[in-house]
């Protein structure tokens, strides 16, 4: 199929490659200029800017923010000017439900086809095809675009016929993946001062009840205090956790746990962590406990 | 080897069981006395009392909480005036770290043995003899009950040379759960009210990032809303949230994350809980974003 | 001085009424009409849109929130359009910090002079002309405006030359409040369930260690559990948390304090509270202790 | 009237020096033998141990927690098995609800009798007969030592006939200062990102609408950051919010401020701060939001 792919950070780098595997003619974009190499060498054709990968059957958006989504869809020469009748944007980025919503309404204006389609999964993931899927929206516009989620995925989820329902469903997933995270940094700051060896509990944890790599990974990175380079990044963590306070804001769902990561995130921002990944903000409950190496 | 075990419950009737079944001689007591019943047709015998339990070279203990088994040690006739010298209590009970500070203190006093050694695993893995054992004591001390381990658990982790660690894993590993059941009980309330579907979603989740029984397991029950009849009752998960709570009080270690789940266990218990699951505290969230049905 | 009024709500009606009191010659302008006939009666000019209130030198704006003031500011035919060159907008509403700034900016390149003088006081207060007022702005212009201020208010503080400070102490003040209603709900939670009285435990409390009418005030409400009619309706207060947390994440400043009041109001309003006083989150602490009558 | 007091700290010495004034026949005494010089020069006589203290129909204690009051009271040659039949025993510490309820039953036992009397100010309200009494007990008992509180008090409240409600009062009224200390210190570290000077900042709380010494004093503490020498010691802070949380927990009362408060002493006796005054709480919202200076 005919495939456009705007945002070429370590995500959608991976994603696009696997899309030009499976077969598919991909025309890459992102704004920096230098990501595209690499694709080109697997067979992708790179276009100049938005309008250039906008002239398949189906545009992938994989970008940082709900800033960067509005400037590729809304901007000047945006893909709502320059997607063709029927063509489907598929959302794949971490963006709020509000926008997402916007999204929604703006291209059935225009005549196009919209899903979300955000995905679970590292950097390691989308290179190995491994992400899972999990996308709303038309029954048919989702099918449609089933073959391009086999090739970047290892399963889908379908959960809603409205898009912004999938966006929730990510959002709620990294505020359960952060929550993972700061209980894990409480939990380890306790059984240190307590006397007992970090990597051992960790090995104890993850081969009893939480044998899953979300707890391996960053019970790793806790244990090691190793939060940088940042594999995702604090402030990408923290903006997590805004869209998730907000989805719930517009819901009335008091959520006390995303309140206090809110607060987590904010201390790190302050004391100089924004270059961090996000787990650091397991070095916080550390700190308080006076653990120095941390 | 001649083993004695004392409380009976859910657990300890599992563990039993399979120490009988690996073909040692078992006697056993629980201060109820129709709990022995099975195990003596599985080849158990049955104390009348807990000196009658203290006959052998091991005596495990599995009771509720650090008064039962103050009752059981520090009581009139109890394993501490009545357990041989170089005898050894193993200590399976989650109770507090002081408790178990002050049962190696008293144990050694009396030219007894002491270890800790307290299990992960709901009822099902104590009766399929797949509990996770983490022990902690003296090297030559835990050593010697290694063969009694491998009967009732699938591993057995060896955390310290201080029995209290031991405890303070457990406890922080029951945290870790409770923490699970907080943080599910906000995801799942908040997509709910965006018109998820709560089964389907906990199947996306446990498919993908969270493939492990303790999230398969209270996930279910929160989506079911069955909080009753009790697998873990509340009153014990509030009061395994106070150890843990008291243990980070004596190190100074705040956990926040824990605080509020005691706020939750309060709650609850103040709403007519203490019947209910300990995942009870999952249906405050849905409760508090006024999802009627739980 | 010839001064227009914006806003004649319960605040903006006793602050307008007193400045005709003071022998300015203000015009009034409401949104909806019914508003502005007891001031007329007092000698005040009614304007039939937001371009007759722009006729002076000073136009006060006391609205309800952010969008309200956007409307009147920069909406067709707004105040941005028709303020004559040097004469001054008085933002007395509670509006966030990135309003404030934006005004600041809008006003200034329009060539008109914005001061921001939000107030502290219940409506008795700005009909008795004992508001207190917290102003920031260039010193000249603030200078400029305090003849007006002495009409409305006891006392003007001046807190910074950048408007938007002026609304940061306003939101900070009104989470001090906020923060009042939740620990007195907390405290008294607690000491109902302990057998006392809750009307003499207020009084022993006003009577000794918090001796002012914010006490006295939200003290009484709580203990009545009389959270209807609404003086500040919770909506509000629901706004001024959200517009607090959202100017403490622009500045980095966690504030746990005001994430649990951001819950609160969100669980009041998934539970029907949107119609009652902000004091009745001090009910949802009773409710969670088991207290029936609140 | 013939009355003991035990226990010189700060607040004792005040007290006591105050019945001396006011014409009681008082003997005093002090575990640290040198703090009662000032005393008898005044004309108080100095007993040698707890003993000589109790010969009169009145013994108050003031102590700094729960164990001194249990030596005091159980300990060998304690006041149980000195004092009288009849005579009275004030308490004033501020203990556990607990220790209260024990300490009735034992003196009831005893033929003796006992109430509670707990009081609110610092030193300075100590030496000048300014504390709030906060008295309950038998009405006909606290009756009798209201002559005595008229010495030491400016009001006496009489909160209730059970004198364990006196010390929930006490300490729920410490948990309301400890809250006033850290929303005051989030509300600085805001305001004080926000670029306003936090002296100006809180002359203009406490003129308006914080206008009460409590707000005064230690937002000035703040404000300094002057948090050593201590006035009221950090752990004896920690001591109360403990107390308070025990209290809350046994009627099955969430206080999720003071659980927070909690996390917040705990922090500050991880990170040294056991010999700073409890308003170093406050500090550690400015840390957290990255502010060098506290």
């Amino acid at each position: 199929m005919k495939v456009g792919f705007i945002g070429l950070g370590q995500m959608g780098a991976g994603m696009a490659a696997n899309l030009v595997k499976a077969g598919h003619d991909v025309t890459v974009y992102n704004r920096t200029k230098n990501k595209a190499g690499e694709l080109v060498k697997l067979g992708a054709k790179a276009a100049n800017d938005v309008a250039g990968a906008c002239k398949g059957d189906f545009v992938f958006t994989m970008l940082s923010d709900d800033r960067a989504v509005e400037d590729v869809v809304f901007g000047e020469n945006g893909m709502l000017a320059n997607l063709p009748k029927n063509a489907m944007h598929i959302s794949s980025s971490t963006i709020s439900t509000a926008l997402s919503e916007r999204l929604t309404q703006a291209h059935k204006k225009a005549g196009q086809r919209f899903i979300a389609a955000p995905v679970f999964g590292r950097p390691d993931a989308a290179a190995a095809a491994k992400l899972f899927v999990v996308a709303a929206g038309e029954p048919k516009t989702v099918k449609d675009a089933e073959p391009l989620f086999s090739a970047i995925g290892q399963r889908v989820f379908v959960v809603s016929t409205e898009p912004k329902a999938a966006n929730l469903v990510k959002l709620s997933g990294n505020f359960l993946i952060a929550s993972v995270i700061e209980t894990l940094g409480e939990a380890m700051a306790l059984v240190a001062k307590g006397g007992i060896d970090r990597r051992e509990y960790l090995e104890l944890l993850t081969s009893s009840l939480f044998n899953v790599p979300v707890y391996k990974n960053y019970g790793g990175l806790i244990v090691e205090g190793k939060f940088s380079p940042a594999g995702f990044a604090a402030p990408l963590g923290q903006k997590d956790i805004r869209l998730t306070l907000a989805a719930a804001e517009a819901l009335s769902v008091p959520m006390p746990v995303a309140s206090l990561l809110r607060d987590r995130f904010l201390a790190l921002m302050a004391n100089g962590g924004d270059k961090l990944d996000w787990s650091a903000i397991a070095g916080l409950a550390a700190k308080e406990a006076g653990l120095s190496k941390h």
